[in-house]
């Protein structure tokens, strides 16, 4: 492989926004900061632990990785600018493998207007690639996992356990008809996740909002807003939205993969009561369904955790499995 | 491993920039922005490419990667200001080395100041850490390659082909003595690297500066400098400061260390003839060593290259090796 013919592959002719003022091609690169707070995250994706060539095609894999990366700037009521990415590149690695993976990243890029302003090429024996991703968000508006309040309503955009279907479907290897919408649907969420940037944008005009973005299971999520803001969470089985298609699995298939499923990139929130009609609204306005879970409360000795409503009982849900209310000392007892 | 134990210990207890508004513990860290420029790389270290454990310990590993990222902020006048660390972990790999790694880091990170604010730990079968850099700069101070011009002095700081003679001490295996200070010289200059930020700082009273490090060997950087700024550069090789230690090598070796051994994270520059004794004087105040190596020139038909003066012949220097400039149409010859 040649390093700098790959690289002038890779890199865009363009840019796209109007606050860079260097790209690739120096030591770094150069943007003008303006009245706005900067937002950063990275994150590093390995083959064969984060993703494999057997369920994402070349391109699938950029795109979901930047996408990945783009939902922490929507759990933070930011807009996306600009990434930044290394790659490790196992020997023999084929240049068009790599040209693809960065044109998945580009097309997603080209939606949010951003930029591929930097990174690093390199060899080693196994293909991992770390995304460094900048953002901005006005002062002040910043959207944490500590800002629930008591009181407050507890949100979820779109549908939950979808991605982790579909990647149930692409391991099957099962022969999705291209009518079957309902399965395919799934698979284009596991493989094309849709950020939703314009939705966390659209809550601007509230003081208050936590925000998180569900990467690892709605319940790790919802876990880690309890835990920051020091607050209860009670969320109700049934209202957790799935769709259709996460309907033709069985039932202990659809809890696991609506809890614990991750990847979704969908948005989990709080918000005040007050308040929350103003998120529904925004939703409607963007297509963007918005489903009241639960609410929040203080009690200090339950503060730090989430509950589950199910069946005329509650349940204490752990990050990854549930514990009966009863038996709550016990963190070894699962029922899933 | 348990990675939030693990991520506990190499967190830091505070934080020391004022600029930070929420660091580590959410999907992203989130700073404010100055009036000043924001710049920002990422580089990736690849164990047994990039690093190995035989020639640094593990706190070293964690300093030089963060040194070399610091450099890149050098390299563009810049002040570093925030890192993040994704690092990919072999299974079985010790909790303690990873602690070490990340102390080494914070140890160079207090001495400029500087937060560790995101990152990323992830399960792979190679070690990998990719550093992304986040610094500041005032308007229109950036330091780039393409701000050579015609009539410049070239300049560099420190002395060049220590990194790379400390290496080979370290490859070769043998005892050091300790009072051996020109030899443990050259291995410091390996294992820690002093990136030239407040020289670089220093320079901002001067218009136009061009500056690259010297990550790759200054025949590189003086390649990309002579490139992107579409001159001819001409150093003389009598010129190039190199350090008593170097001396005690072979002259083969000499030569091969100070234009291609890289690592050494100095500055390499092109100033105007006026300013150059506003650099040298700002270098003296802080301790740090300028030496003028060669000039800038503008001839259409050479532009893009460097050419060293040696022993009464001008020869054209290659990024990897030198030409005979008789011979400069066939690139395949060097005498090095």
């Amino acid at each position: 492989m040649d390093e700098y013919a790959l690289i002038k592959k890779i890199i865009q002719p363009t840019y796209r926004r109007d606050e860079l003022i260097k790209g690739i091609g120096d030591d770094s690169a150069v943007f003008r900061s303006s009245e706005a707070d900067t937002v950063v995250a990275v994150d590093t994706f390995v083959e064969n632990v984060h993703f494999t060539k057997e369920t994402l095609a070349p391109w699938q894999i950029g795109y979901r990785l930047l996408g990945a990366n783009i939902s922490d700037m929507a759990a933070m009521g930011a807009e996306p600018l600009f990434y930044l990415v290394s790659i490790v590149l196992p020997n023999g690695i084929d240049d068009h493998f790599v040209v693809e993976v960065f044109s998945g990243m580009d097309q997603l890029a080209a939606k949010f207007g951003i930029d591929l302003i930097g990174g690093d090429t390199v060899s080693g024996t196994e293909l991992a690639l770390s995304l460094t991703i900048i953002g901005s968000v006005p002062r002040g508006k910043a959207r944490y996992r500590s800002h629930a309040r008591a009181g407050d309503v507890v949100f979820v955009t779109g549908t939950l356990g979808d991605s982790r279907a579909g990647l149930q479907l692409l391991l099957q290897k099962e022969q999705i008809e291209s009518d079957d919408t309902l399965r395919q649907r799934l698979i284009k969420k596991h493989q094309q996740p849709e950020p939703r940037v314009h939705f966390a944008k659209a809550l601007r005009k509230i003081d208050r909002v936590a925000l998180n973005d569900v990467s690892d299971g709605i319940a790790n999520e919802l876990h880690e807003i309890a835990e920051q803001s020091d607050v209860t969470i009670e969320i109700n089985d049934a209202h957790i939205p799935i769709s259709d298609g996460l309907r033709l699995f069985s039932k202990s298939e659809q809890t696991n993969f609506k809890y614990f499923g991750g990847e979704d990139f969908e948005l989990v929130g709080t918000v005040s009561e007050t308040n929350f009609p103003v998120v529904k609204k925004e939703g409607e306005k963007l297509g963007v369904k918005v489903t009241e879970i639960g609410s929040i409360s203080y009690n200090k000795e339950r503060n730090g955790n989430v509950y589950v409503y199910k069946e005329d009982s509650i349940k204490r849900l752990q990050k990854h499995g549930y514990v009966h209310k009863s038996r709550e000392n016990n963190d070894e007892i699962k029922d899933d």
